[in-house]
Formats: C-alpha cells, structure tokens, sequence
C-alpha cells in the first residue's frame, strides 16, 4: 500500500483535534508534524523559518491548514512553492472573487492570486478537479450541508433559484474552542438562540456555489442557530419546484423525479445516505461519521419541498471532508480511514 | 383581596406540574382540588361521580382541565352545566370547525355544540372574549410561538398570507411525559430532528388565527424540530413584506411601520418583550417566565421580513398563558401569580 | 407590612443574577441600588464615592455583597460604619481564624478585625446569632450541602468526627460567569470531572463547622466533581456511626435515632425536606427552590450511614440562602420571597 | 491476516450497537449473523431452531452474547455444545458462586454447572486464562472502573481490603434502552442522582474480584450515581494505605510505591493510561476508546490515597472490553479494531 506524508499547521482548535484522530489511524496518510496555533497572527516570514527546517514537516507532501481565515492565505503561497499540495479548511480560497471575500470578510484578499488555482473541495461535485488540484479549499459547515440537498436540484432545474431558505441548527463546536461567554457551559445550556441573521458569512460561498448549479445569480436566506449538542448540523431547506403540481398524479410525476435526481447524484456515493422511507434525519445517526444523511417531502398543501439533511460538522462539515478529498488527491479509496 | 376556587382535572404530566405550581403561589387562587390523569381514557361517566361529590372539586369556581384531547371534551359539557367556568389546555375547544378537527385529529369531536362558545384564549388577542368567556380553549405551544409575531402584521397589512414558513425548534417537554423510547435522555441529548413534517396537528388552530387575522384562507409551512433542552420554543418566520421595498428608504419605512405595529399591538403587554437592539431571542432568557421575546429582521438581499419569538413552552405556551386566562376571567392583576 | 431597603454590591455573576431575581419579587424588599462588578478588583475608596453619593444606595439599610472574596472585605468596613447590615456572599467573613484564611485563600485576610462580628449564615443553626448580626457571612454552596446533613449527626454524638468523606457533584454555574475554556459547552458537557483535590478551599469553612459541631477538631475528605448541569449539588457522605450496629436490633435503634434526630433538627424547617420513604434525593426536585433535600442510609455490610442531599448552588447554596437570612435579620417571615 | 467468523445473539440495546460497530470494522473479524433481542425472554428451545439454522450463524467461531441476565445462560450450553466459543456481556458468568448469583440477582442460576468454565474476562487481570477460555463473562461496567484502580493495590498489599469506598458517576446509556419513565431526557437533563443505594448488583462481582486480589473477604461501600450524559463512568475510590504516613518522607515513599505499583501492572497496557502529571481523569478524554484513564492522590491531612479512573460504559465497560477479549482468545493483535 502506498503511502503520503501529510502535516498539520494549526491543531488546537475542534476541527485540528479531530484531523489528527483521524489521520493517526489512517491506512495510508503518515502523519509527520503537527503545529499548534501559536504561529496563528503572526506574519508567516516570523514563523515559516522553524517551520521549514522541521525535518519532517519539510518531507509532507500534502498539509493540511487549519487556520483561522486570512491566515491561512499567508502560508499557503511559500508551502506550494515548496510542492507541497494544500487542503486548506478555513474559508481563504472557497471563494472564487475576492471582493466578495472583501465583503464578507471585511478584509483584503491576502492571496488573490491563487484564487484561481484553488478548487472548492466538496467531492461529490468536484471530484475530478479534487484528484489533480494542488490546492484545495474545504468547505464549510454549514455550507456543506446546504450544497449537498440544493445542487443536483438546481442542475437538473426542478427547483427554482429563486425564494430558497436554509434554516440551520448546529451545535457549538461549530463556534470553535475560544475561551469566550457566550459559548461557556452555562449560557448554552438550556438555550437555543438563532445569530449571524442576516447575513452570515458562509452566505458567500453558498451562494457561490448554488449560482454555479442553477447558472444564474442565487441568492438565499440562511439563519443559523445555536443548540446545546457538541456536534451535528440539521438544515431546513424550503425550495420551490419548478413546476407547479395541481394534482397527486402531478406530485408523483415529481416526486419520481426528485428521487431519480438524487440516485443519480448519489446512489453511489459512500458519505450520502438517502432516507427513503418514513424516518428523517437525526445527528446522532451521523455523529462520528463522515456520512451526510438527507431525507425530502413534498408538501401538497404548500406546493413547496423540503429537504433536511444531517451531518457532523467537524467530520463531513470539516476534517472528514477534508480526509475525503487527500484520499481523492492521492488515489487512495476514497473512504480510507473514514469508515 | 378577592379570591376564586380553582380546580384542576388531569395533573400528571409537565404542564399540569406547572400549574400546580403556579396555582399554590398565586395570591388570589386558591387550589382546591387536583385530580391525577387515572381519570384520563375512562369515559366521564365512570369517573365524575367520584370527582363531582369530592367537597372541595365541587366548590371550583374555575376548573383547568389538563388532559389528552378527545378526553377533554367529555369533561367539559357536565362541569360547564354545573356551573364551572373552564380553562381546557388540551386542543378540543381550540378549532371553529369539526370537520378540521377531525381531519387533524383523525377521531370526530366528541363535543362540537360546545365549539361556538369557546374562546381561543390569546390574551393579547383575545383579551375582551376571555374576560366573558365560560370555556377557554388555551391555544398550544407552538401555535402561541407563531401568532403573536405573525397576527399583528396581518392585521396591519404589513405582510402577505402567502408563503408564510415557520421553523420551531422545541425542548422534549413538549412531548409530554410518557415512557416512549424516542423521548429517552440517550435517544435525545446529543440529537436533533425534525418530525411531524409536513402537516403537523398544530397547523389547524395556527391558520385557523392567521387567516381570521388576514382575512383571508392562510395555509403557512410549519417544521417542527426537536432539540434537546427540558424547555423552551424558538421559532423563527420567514414573511414576505406586503409592498417590495427596493432601497434604503422603502427599507426604512417598511421598518418604521413594523417597529409602530408592534409597539402598537404589545407595546403596553406584560408578557410580551419587544426586542429592539442588537439582541436576537433565547429562550434562556424566558424559561420560567411567561414572557414571550421577539425580534424581527429586514433582509435587504432577499427582500423577506424574519421575526424570531422565544417562548417556555410550559409557561407562555401552555400553564402560564392558562393562568393568565384565569386572572383576566376573574378581574384579577393580569399578571397575578405569574411574575 | 414594613419594609426594608436593600442593594447589591457586584452582581454581574450568576448568584448576583438570582439575588436581583428574588429581591425584585420579594414582597418586604425594596431593592434600591445594583452595582455591577465593574468595581470589583479597585480599592474601595476609588469606588465608593460614586456609591456612596447613589441617593437610593445611601438609603439601603441591608446591603448585599456579591464580589469575590479579597474584594468583599474592603467594602464591608465603610458600610458597617455607615450603620448599612451587611450579608456577604463571599468566603471573607465565614472563617474565625485569619490564619486559615490565609492558608486556603492564599493571601492575607483584608479585614481580620471584622471577623469576630461575622455571624456563619446558616439560618438552621444560627438563627438566633443571624437575628441579631451586622455582618452575615452566607455559606458557600459546598458547605451546605455538607454541614446540613452531617451537623445534627455530630451535635448528638451519633456519628464519630473521624473518616467523613464528602463526595460532591456541581453544576458548571457553581464555576462562575468567568470566560474560561474549562468551562465552555464542548468541555463540559459530555463530561465528568473530579476538580480540586484533595485540598479545595471550601474545606476551610466545613471543617469549622463541623469541628464547633462535634467539639473537637475534624478533618474530613472532600472530592468536589464538575457534571453537566446549570445548577445543583449532589453530596454524598460516608459517616462512621458512633457505635458499631451488630445486629438488626442494633441498627434499627439506630434508625430510630438517627430519624429523632432530623425530627428534632429540621422537623420545622421550611427549607429541609426530610425524605423517609424509598426516593432518594434528585437535584431536579430543588432546583429553583430553597430547598434542600436529604435521605440516609444504614448498611449492615459496612456498618456505615450514608447521608445524601441536594441543593440548588444558587439559591440555596447561595442567594436564596442569602436572603433567608435577610429575612430573620428583619423580622419578615422566614420564607417572604422564597416560595 | 487470520480471520475468524463471529456472531451477535440479541443486539439491539446500546452495547449491542457498539458491538455491531466495533465488529463491523475489526480487521479480522468476520461478523456473519446478528440477532435482535427479539429473542430474549423465550426459552431457548423455542428460538433455537431458527437460530441454529441460520446458515451464517451456523458457521460462526464466537458467539457474542448480548442478552439479559438470566437469558443469556440459556443459549450458553447448547452453543458450547456446538463447539462456538462465547463471549457474555451479562453478569450470568461473573460469579464463582451460584449462591450469591442467587442472593444479587434474586433468581436461581440457570446454568450452575457452567460456573467453573468461565473466565472473568478483565484482560489486564487474566489475559492468560482468556487466551484458553471456552466461555468468558465480560465484566460489568462499574466493576472494571473500580478493579482496574483496586487489584494491583490490593495485590501488593498498598492498601487495606477495609473500608474501601466506591462513588461511581454513570451516563445514562448503562440503563438501557428500555422505555422507561426515569430515563426520559426531562428526567434525567438538569438532574443528578444516586440509585441502587447501598446494595447494588454489581457489589457482587467487585467483591469477588477484590477479595481474590486481597486473599481476604472485601466488603466495600459502592454508590453509583446517573448523571446527565450519554456515556462515561467516573469512579472515585477511597482507600485507607497499609502503612499510616505521619510526615512528608514516608508519604513520598509510600508514593514511589504506589506509582511502581500502577507502572508494573499497566506500564505497557494499551488501553490503560496512567495520568501522572496534574491533570485528573475526564470521560470526554475516553468516551469511543477502550481506553480507561486514571489519576491518584495522597492526602495528607487524612491519610487516605484516592484514586479516580475514567472509561467509556460501553467500550471499556462493555463492548470493547468483549471484543479486546476476542481478539487475546484469537490470537489478534490485542489493540485490532480498537484504535
């Protein structure tokens, strides 16, 4: 069995703690340095020097970048002029313009340059480009679990771009492991609280992305909302099919049809479960698995759909995806060390 | 101070706790009788009479009746004949229409000559009707969570009837206090699920309101999700504003116009607490209270109004609400015993 | 009814929150001034003058102290001397000894004079000395739960003053309000932890008690642990009985005993709920009440009696203790504002 | 790679599920039929036939039994007969004694004869006789959090076989999945408790255990507690040292002692972490491993050692004991399908 070196930049965080679970026990990823977040802020001609002369860090041949955003960018340049390949989790090359990024991030693009050399890693629609990328941009959480219900719908045009809300609920994990009061036992406890309303910054690759589907401008409402669970994300999503349906001969027409859209896009594939029967998502059936499961329901009264997914958003919502795409990059199978 | 005798038949499960407890702190009520939910699938004609000769029970002035529905109803007609006014938590007295009830209900009404003299009780709709009424159908947890944002806009003509979603998310107290394997502690905590979708039992009374607010048929989507916390609804809806507002001033208006609606409808309302800050709604800041805590956002990207209520489910949403009910029939302080 | 007027020095934390909660709905309370902990931390006398020149604080007759210890001290000095009471909810006054003091809290005791004033308000053994006092020093959440259950025992000489161990059980509140890691939602829940041994400072107080309770000095094992609540403690003690029990004649004497005992402690205590059937204690059944609530336990096997109880941290372990003293310094009814 | 052929009898409880999972990716196991607890509580001649037919299960070398106490006996012999090799999770083999089966488990032993056949499947303790078994009784999930820290001390003759304390702390998936009432989630969220006070089944096995590493009779006072958690067990023992320790030098060699101890016993144990800096034992630190971690202290002012452990109830505790069990009886890597 062939064998990649791999390294972390930035493991303190939830997502960087399971990205080293998960590549500690992975068939064919040696594991050969792990940074810790002190290197984060600090300007990377600071912190690169140590890095670089790190025996072994300097033998990785794909790192992975678990940075906060903006700082990611700064080390991404030097590391691919090194020749290593990059999978980078925060949010610095999900975007392909960056004046979007500039006004969801409020700062410059520090790296436009490579924008274009990036590919959005979600691998059940990218997979092609994920093999031969040298950079990869993983995608969030919360947008995974939009992008993966909303896409073939779109490309095969039986739900309109127009009117569609996400409505998510992610548990506070999601929020990172900063020492803050709004995140401490006590204050989440017993609360659920919606934020980011209305104008979360994931928006901008959702949107990116569902526009890129339905090939015109989407544009969307997003409300997150914080639960009291560690893991897991559940979206709503309300869409509006593209054609009305009058009748029930005219919703099984289109409901035949919606359920052929989703064998096709994942009847195959190992990290999409596709409910068919009477139950619906739960994130506690896909905690701890890179699985993202999704169930749908056509309401007659409204003549709207509703699809609802599940998944962890620290595995199919960060580091599994993340694994998923080094395992696409290096032509290992694709669920290695994620079953 | 005047005082009333108050009753309550079927107090076994959370909501009959609360009103137990309420009711032993309320300086004006004096509880006389409690019965336990034995009585609760006996035909009334079994269980009344040893009800009907308890000395205390008799003495009721009030009687809260906290069954299942179908049982409600057939305690309601003899207790009313003797005199007794009646508060029903249950959903029997809450729909105009039988035939509605029986659709969502799936048993025919065991008591629809008694539909026409029950008042919805919502005090800040219905304040004037509960004030004279003799049967008041205390509206559900969810349905509470949903019409005192949506009514006033409807009234007002600041929104449209269609297209109207509601997505809530509700502690496992509202499923009551049954030993069913779904509700257990390991079933729930580190899980989130949507359920009763897409027509669940509580759309009927929830646009039998907003369309008599509207004034006109209002078929909403309404998703309800289970989160795991003992207490607490947070709904958020997403409307549609009744004239577009293309720019910052059509914008600002619109938002005048809300903010004056609302400040209108519950600007002098003890339970109600009008957000209008930076501060979204959580239900943390409501549990154990009977206050209800709404914010609303315009979002100029979508064009689309959100308002978000925060309500304890037991309280504002069942027990408290029934008490306020109470308070207003009996010319009691309208907060009496719930602050 | 007469009416005393109160104010709350330093109440940004979650024992200040419930103080404000219980006097704004006390019915002889006035409450006329909250300070937050923005003072907390300076000197006195850079804080005092804005205090002192408050037109409603000046009038406080009983002044609450919420601050962290060290701090608590220098401002009870210039309100005693301003003719204020004082209840301090802090660990500055409850020890005799300033040696002690400064053994366990790690520095000098800021006012070792005023200790010879302070009463230890724990209303079930001091009643009398807290009528009286000028300066109440309120138990810590820990000691409650320990001293109430053991007092009585050591009081009659039934138990041995040797070998106790106390193994208590905290909600995250007892942690403070304080931005911490350690007490973020993702590292406390789904978690249980032993904190703080073998030395925590609560030791310090419960020690004294229970020495001045057997009359001679004690020394006793405590293992506080953290678990994933907002509020509540469990302790369970392990007691020696004075007298071996050989046989079931021997132990049932002892039972009698034993429930003569609590009888004659806490048979007219409002705030000790004795349970003598089989239940055991359950901190949901005290939380948001002043209860607390005890059973014990003879085993034949060991030949030892097992004590336990629970509490609310913050009412009874804190404010609400708190202000049951306010109420028997003032003469109101012990429970005014705590039912 | 070797593989063997394993079955599941009665997997639809938790540890069941955590089996199905373990198995389902242990490199060398092959898991050929799973049965669900239908079964339970029929006569085994009544549910054999289908079982024994079954032309996987037929095949099948071990045979995991995840049955009730008292069923699981039943299907013991006759697959014995068979010639499978069984691994049992319930207590039916635990104990040396049919008589005190009898007097914890209030039934007479269903199978006494099979007694002597069963290893106590605790592999750090009898790793060799494992290795030969024909029947292993994997033991329950306290007893492993209190042995693991108890044996070698007691082996070595470090502490005294009197007076030991257990006060154990258990997530609620070691009730079960049955649906009852005291394990709904708004029972048990926000609530902490002791239960089974003071004569708990599982007293019998650690008893047992305890005396043979102590060649003495140990009786011990065990108090377990269900916390507000899906898994974990914090056990926190009290034991009294052989040799009192009157001053600083002889604390420090009864220390060196002590950690000599745990290292010769665990030094190179793959799932036993010894902590031996500050840190004290967590369950999230172990919660989905085998691992069981723990901790230490000498006090000084008592005299008293204590030591905590954490472990996973359904791994550590349960499944991935039984399955570390399989793989020491099969010759695997003792770590396969473990890490």
């Amino acid at each position: 069995m062939s064998t990649k070196t791999v390294a972390i930049v930035g493991a303190s965080g939830y997502s960087g703690e399971e990205l080293v679970r998960l590549l500690l026990s992975h068939p064919q990823a040696e594991l050969t340095a792990v940074t810790s977040r002190q290197f984060a802020g600090r300007m990377l001609a600071q912190v690169f020097p140590r890095f670089a002369h790190h025996p072994r860090a300097r033998q990785a041949e794909v790192i992975f970048l678990a940075l906060p955003h903006g700082v990611a960018a700064e080390f991404a340049a030097p590391l691919l002029h090194l020749g290593c390949r990059i999978i980078d989790l925060s949010a610095d090359f999900r975007l392909k313009s960056p004046a979007v990024y500039q006004e969801f991030y409020a700062h410059e693009h520090p790296a436009p340059d490579l924008l274009a050399r990036a590919v959005y890693g979600l691998p059940e629609v990218y997979r092609a480009e994920i093999q031969r990328a040298s950079l990869v941009a993983s995608p969030g959480c919360y947008p995974t679990s939009i992008l993966l219900p909303a896409v073939p719908l779109l490309k095969a045009g039986l739900v309109k771009g127009t009117g569609i809300i996400a409505n998510s609920l992610s548990g506070v994990s999601g929020a990172g492991r900063k020492a803050e009061r709004d995140y401490l036992f006590v204050e989440c406890n017993e609360s659920v609280r919606p934020y980011g309303v209305p104008k979360h910054r994931h928006l901008s690759e959702i949107e990116q992305e569902l526009s890129l589907a339905a090939g015109e401008q989407v544009t969307i409402q997003f409300t997150p909302h914080l639960i009291p669970v560690n893991r897991g994300i559940l979206t709503t999503l309300y869409l509006a099919p593209a054609k009305h349906f009058a009748d029930s001969t005219a919703m099984n027409e289109l409901a035949e049809k919606i359920s052929a859209c989703y064998q096709n896009a994942y009847g195959n594939e190992p990290f999409v479960r596709l409910i068919e029967d009477e139950a619906l998502p739960d994130t506690k059936n896909v905690i701890g698995t890179n699985v993202i499961e999704m169930a749908w329901r056509l309401d007659p009264r409204t003549g709207r759909l509703m699809v609802m997914s599940a998944e962890d958003n620290l595995l199919k919502g960060a580091s599994g995806q993340a694994v998923q795409s080094l395992n696409i990059m290096c032509g290992f199978p694709e669920t290695a060390g994620l079953l």
